[in-house]
């Protein structure tokens, strides 16, 4: 269903709802995929989405549950606040139990584990069992549901086993394993197709199996499944022994949140803040980054304040000072962009990350000399044909230029070196330097102009 | 094969090529994964990667075609170059038509169009009528290679043709069409194996259907896929007439292709610009929006202009400037960033936007006035312990802090539903506005007190 089409939906739902036609509603919504009840909810106002989402419950757990599944999780949270601990714990167990781990997670804590002890059976066992392993990590997003059969069992032995499996909605490969469940092989279900029934599972099975181990980062996993274009990955412990499956459509969930939360850390944003994000929330998480960005652009003026004198004797000095700091603050970050989003998509390494720094260099080197002339021209006619200052604007923008093509691309490459997630930490970093450097060109400049 | 070991193979490779092992080091090229050898190829220098490129060739085209296939366009058609027409021809001879087509895209007009007139058979009619739709749609990119039987076909028959397909390695679901290859239904390989032989595909086809046209947007193609959780979408005509089936892996590489493209975009960068894109197109690329910028900061910088008598008087102003348009443009890409990824995720539209720009704007008055007071404080510690403009100071920090938060939100909003790409033009518009409204806010009220 298009958006467009999830407009209208959500139109036709929020008019019944208003007019208290919860049969008819409930009538609707259980013809829809989960998903486009999903994307109904998302065009509501708060309000509308709890009322909407009693009615789903009402029609059965199933639906709930799935739709559920396919909101954010800061939105499903908000959906279940107004449950009781129990209810909340009959959903998730509806779950696949990476789904319900998911949930438990963005929980606060104290109703989280009254949901962990509520829970019962196998799901209760496997969703504490995901619990256990780092967030972000294989461990963590697996569903340890994983369809594996031993190697001496035959084609159609395994054909059987296919047809019998109920809950196995994605099956395309077969793991297959030893007596000890360590991981030995792959089959795909159209090899299955392919061979004499009698075949056991060994002799035509592939031992060049990709898999990653429990405590993988998610990044790298879904690199890997990327790269080799895998539908699914299997998932082992230390010992190689087989433990879950992470399946494409989970990768394609870990690339749009990576992706997400480069470009919200480029911007200074917390990855966990969001549109749903409560206002209360969304302060506590901006403020600390705001107030040290103060502090850093309090550091750049302190280079404004050394040459107060300079600005008194030359005031329209300070109609500069903003262009040349913004331009190569903005220049610096198309630098750092390119750079950050090579090494996230593991374009560029160290090695090869050296040419980009020297490439930046050049490039900041010849932008600065166009850009500089275009300014000094700019300057020369503003500032009364005073070549002279016109000539120092041009020369600070050649200089700031130069300076944010080698610290742009250079930051988040030291940055990742050091192990630190370049996306983080480099804006700020950036726009501090460029600004120091850029009030200190031109100031400078503008001081030896006066003395001489 | 992860970065790291990628990194250690590179190391062996250039040592075995200075040293002009060719055979020895084809044959560890030769047993490696093509991906892999795309990755050693990433981590080498211009030079070698064209010697590394020259022995692939020559130990047969499908590893050849098969690692360029794995490399950007951009390093791809570099490696291309050295090669004649009819070399480059035979080798995406070996490729599928859509990664055919995307490559021939990716070579200069006239090479391409010689390398068109090439090429033979089926799959020149295959790649020209690729090329015939528009760039970035699902006619682009699909395949048309699909795999797809008539609807009074039986699963027996069925299981045979599967059997039979050679180059279908990823097939998962059977597309099903009627007499004039309309598009009715979709049976999964797992589906064939729980039905007795003798049904028609009719019988237990799923007749509700996703697919997308050939002029669907690619990033709509990757949302569906990402949304509905599938392996593949078809791609119909407007007649419904079965043409191509995009596969998830495609899906990946899309979602990767536009949160690159946001993140670019919203650093003021050019799509097509690229670590690896030469000096010069990346100059060409980036020189107009910084020539773009100095003009939105000339403007800007108009306002400090027009209060120059107040610059003369109190000359530390100039110090203060930057700080409250710096923390205004910061703040202000906060919440622009986070409404663009809003938009492209499609959490967010016009309609819940608004409650997003009202938000927004209580975040900004309370970052503002936080930020504000602190900037009060250190404002009067550093000017002479003068309480007025140390007031002046975060009454201008909240002001711009209120207006970033609206304008940050709402700008994204605005441009989406005048069907602009919000990513491109956000930023400079954005910082352009707080600058103005930063500097005009601290210097408007300095001159009300000196006036009195």
């Amino acid at each position: 269903m298009q958006i467009q089409k999830a407009r209208v939906m959500a139109g036709s739902a929020r008019r019944l709802l208003h007019r208290n036609a919860k049969g008819h509603l409930a009538n609707m919504l259980t013809k829809l995929r989960s998903q486009d009840v999903a994307n109904i909810l998302r065009e509501m106002s708060d309000r509308d989405q709890i009322a909407l989402f009693a009615i789903l419950m009402r029609e059965g757990l199933p639906l709930a549950a799935e739709t559920l599944n396919h909101l954010e999780p800061e939105l499903g949270t908000l959906l279940l606040q107004p449950l009781t601990s129990q209810e909340i714990t009959e959903i998730l167990q509806e779950m696949d139990s990476d789904d319900a781990a998911a949930f438990i997670t963005a929980l606060p804590e104290e109703l989280a584990d009254e949901v962990l002890d509520l829970m019962r059976g196998k799901q209760s066992k496997e969703v504490k069992g995901l619990l256990r392993y780092e967030e972000e990590t294989a461990g963590r997003i697996m569903t340890p549901n994983v369809f594996a059969l031993n190697e001496d069992v035959t084609i159609s032995e395994a054909i059987n086993a296919v047809q019998a499996g109920t809950d196995l909605e994605m099956v395309f490969y077969i793991y297959v394993v030893d007596d000890r469940n360590h991981l030995v092989g792959v089959v795909s279900l159209r090899q299955l197709l392919m061979v004499p029934p009698s075949t056991p599972l060994k002799k035509m099975m592939s031992t060049d199996i990709l898999s990653v181990t429990t405590d993988t980062d998610q990044e790298e996993v879904a690199r890997q499944v990327a790269l080799y274009d895998l539908l699914a990955i299997p998932v082992v412990d230390r010992q190689n022994r087989l433990v879950g499956i992470i399946t494409v459509d989970d990768v394609i969930d870990v690339i749009q949140e990576e992706a997400t939360e480069d470009i919200l850390h480029l911007a200074g944003v917390n990855t966990d803040d969001h549109v749903y994000t409560s206002r209360w929330q969304s302060y506590k998480k901006r403020i600390p980054w705001l107030a040290v960005n103060l502090f850093t652009l309090m550091v750049a003026a302190k280079v404004v304040a050394v040459y107060e004198g300079t600005i008194a004797a030359l005031p329209f000095l300070a109609i500069f000072l903003p262009v040349v700091a913004g331009l190569g603050g903005n220049a610096g970050t198309q630098a750092l962009t390119l750079t950050v989003r090579g090494l996230a998509l593991g374009e560029i390494s160290w090695s090869s990350g050296r040419s980009a720094v020297f490439k930046e260099a050049l490039l900041g080197l010849g932008n600065g000399i166009t850009i500089g002339l275009l300014a000094a021209v700019a300057g020369y006619l503003w500032i009364d044909y005073n070549w002279m200052l016109g000539l120092i604007l041009g020369a600070a923008m050649i200089i700031n230029l130069l300076v944010a093509g080698i610290i742009g691309s250079a930051i988040p490459l030291i940055l990742t070196r050091l192990r630190i997630d370049p996306a983080v930490a480099s804006s700020m970093l950036l726009t501090t330097i460029t600004d120091a450097v850029g009030f200190f060109a031109i100031l400078a400049m503008a001081f030896r102009f006066l003395e001489q």
